[in-house]
């Protein structure tokens, strides 16, 4: 079969050339070629020194400092990390940006104090297609406050549009959220325009970087958003379960208040004095003790993008996620699949949707033939092209199987 | 000098016949005989097995099986978790338990699920003396939810009484919320009685069981206990920042909302459908991703301590800390400290105050002479006598060392 994408012998040829491919080796590759890993936007990978560094921090600063390691770097391990992720990945200044607790809490935390910093104003305006954690949220608080959610209906493969959102925001929006990046078709907001948007209308803005932090670009500071919050355990590799990060624009700080007052949000938490009192700056954002051990992994895996370089990543979620594109085209389009994320790569992030009825059965297969990937309702086969794991080649023997197993 | 205690050798001989002394081997002790560690309620010491483990479940799980593993049993470690401390440590039956999240987050949606049970109900209880945590998230939600807060001022030494109480609550009160065992005096409540009161009145109860659990057995079905949160890092030597167990009463469970609406809290979460709906059982007071190298760490802890039995770990903590009273009364107390701890042992958790007008600078000298303790507002030495990995030796030293320091 003679293909326009080159076939195989195109996808070792792109891996030869390829100038990041060096650092799949900095990972552990689970049985080395057998598994065929598409799922490092859910997961990311294992970084080779993960063990190492855990077992340093837990022996030598929990096991020999014990509870002298808090005065050693420990209480500033959130901030020193957020400021890390802002300086090299987020576009953000220092000290607007933490590490703690999960991405939900996370989001919890900013989007009521964003609502609680517009008390007069009733409607918060987001996306239908959300992700679900952002959706409940946004709908436990809307309860609580007395507001009413606008949903905008996006297109599938491109999300609300600013006109969307300028037609959907007035001068009752406390709140616009969104995803920067959409966790089933990929593709990229406006975070600029959507900002103005918002900001014209007297609203603010949330962003869930989930799906863009460690492989996009993104530029908080200079687009304007207000508060963002996003994952660590995708493309930034921190392990299941790791902690997120928020950022809270500095002007806002100040004014804005998280409702979980925990001590070490408080000034002078260890006073522990009666009132609750908010810490300076971005340290008011935290409740409770940080997570050193989860903090430690995240700061193993956030570095190997950062050594990559981020421009140089999104260069190559690009190129990935443009060749799965061009192999779905010839391959599995005749077989009934089309292509449910953005064709533009400059609107698209570092997955790829491939649209099938039967996709919830054909993801089952796969996976258990040892190709990873996701499905997402309702008929969502995800396969995410972490840029530092997965190869090109990964990327054909993917898609092959899954022509394999449609034609048979 | 001839003591009472029995100085020195009275403490080696204790050790000698100690049936718990050989768990002190399973930890790493650091800094051998130099380092006298007296702060295991603040973090406790590292098991020796935790560094394998989590290289195991790092390395295996997360590198190997990668996603697959959330299908594999990390989707049910905060549940399973939970009911092996319920079973072991806290006298709850399975279904009742999770680990995830902070204490103070825990804290938080169980106290914010209470009062939205009872929103015809006004007041929260609480103690002036309880952990800054639990009093900043209760005037947080006293604020949003427009309640008022009744400060009891118990005994320091003491706690509230079950009489005081009684006079506290009434037909307004929603929520009663103390510490078990007081961070910085150590006493006990009793949670049976107090509940009972609580229960009368109509109201619920929300234990903070931070500085009881792997100390001193709990009874949470038996003593009626609606709610209840607690620490892992402490007692049960979770390492620094590990996250919190909460219980929630199987009777409570359909009606009890937590706000923090996250994914892993909704009936199918894999659906990703609109519209919140909360799992079934204690599920729906999880959130977020649950984070499992915390919790892996988390499990190497507590199964030392259910391996020593919490009976006779309870036994060794009246030990120490019945010994630590004997020492100051002989050693300190002509010195001017006195003891800020209740003097009946079955009325003292795992901890000492020791109080001295001077306390804030004795115990940072203490810790630059290497023996770890923790100062607490306003004069307050507090030591913490972790009964599987403090000896009386340690005790002695530590309280030697504070002698000579108050005689020069």
């Amino acid at each position: 079969m003679s293909l326009r994408s080159g076939g195989r012998g195109s996808a070792v040829a792109r891996d030869e050339s390829d100038p990041l491919a060096r650092f799949r080796d900095r990972f552990h590759v689970a049985g080395g070629d057998d598994l065929i890993y598409l799922d490092g936007n859910s997961l990311g990978r294992l970084p080779r020194d993960t063990t190492a560094r855990l077992a340093e921090v837990v022996e030598q600063q929990w096991g020999q400092r014990l509870i002298r390691s808090w005065g050693e770097g420990w209480m500033e391990l959130p901030r020193r990390l957020g400021d890390r992720l802002g300086e090299t990945l987020l576009g953000a200044a220092p000290g607007q940006l933490a590490v703690a607790d999960s991405t939900t809490v996370c989001f919890y935390k900013l989007a009521s104090a964003a609502l609680a910093a517009r008390p007069e104003r009733k409607e918060i305006v987001t996306d239908i297609d959300n992700f679900p954690t952002d959706r409940y949220v946004l709908e436990s608080l809307a309860a609580s406050a007395g507001c009413t959610i606008r949903w905008l209906y996006g297109d599938p493969r491109a999300g609300p549009t600013p006109e969307q959102v300028a037609g959907a925001v007035g001068p009752d929006t406390a709140l616009v959220s969104f995803s920067h990046v959409s966790y089933r078709s990929a593709f990229i907001l406006d975070m600029r325009a959507i900002t103005d948007v918002a900001h014209e209308a007297g609203a603010l803005t949330l962003w869930d970087l989930s799906h863009s932090a460690g492989v996009i670009p993104v530029a908080l500071d200079a687009d304007g958003a207000d508060l963002a919050v996003g994952c660590t355990y995708k493309y930034l590799n921190g392990g299941p379960g790791a902690p997120a990060f928020l950022y809270v624009r500095t002007e806002h700080q100040s004014e804005l208040r998280q409702p979980i007052w925990g001590w070490l949000g408080r000034r002078d938490a260890f006073e522990m004095a009666p009132g609750y009192e908010p810490a300076d700056g971005i340290a008011a954002m935290l409740s409770g003790t940080p997570p050193i051990l989860s903090l430690t992994a995240v700061s193993v895996g956030a570095e190997l993008v950062i050594e990559a370089g981020i421009e140089a990543v999104r260069q190559k979620a690009a190129a990935l996620t443009e060749f799965a594109i061009e192999l779905a085209d010839e391959l599995l389009a005749p077989l009934g699949v089309s292509v449910g994320s953005p064709r533009d790569s400059a609107r698209r992030g570092g997955h790829v949707a491939l649209v099938h009825p039967d996709a919830r059965e054909l993801s089952a297969r796969l996976i258990a033939d040892g190709v990873i990937v996701d499905f997402r309702t309702p008929d969502v086969i995800r396969i995410g092209l972490s840029p530092l794991t997965t190869s090109f080649t990964d990327v054909w023997e993917g898609l092959q199987r899954l022509r394999q197993m449609l034609e048979s």
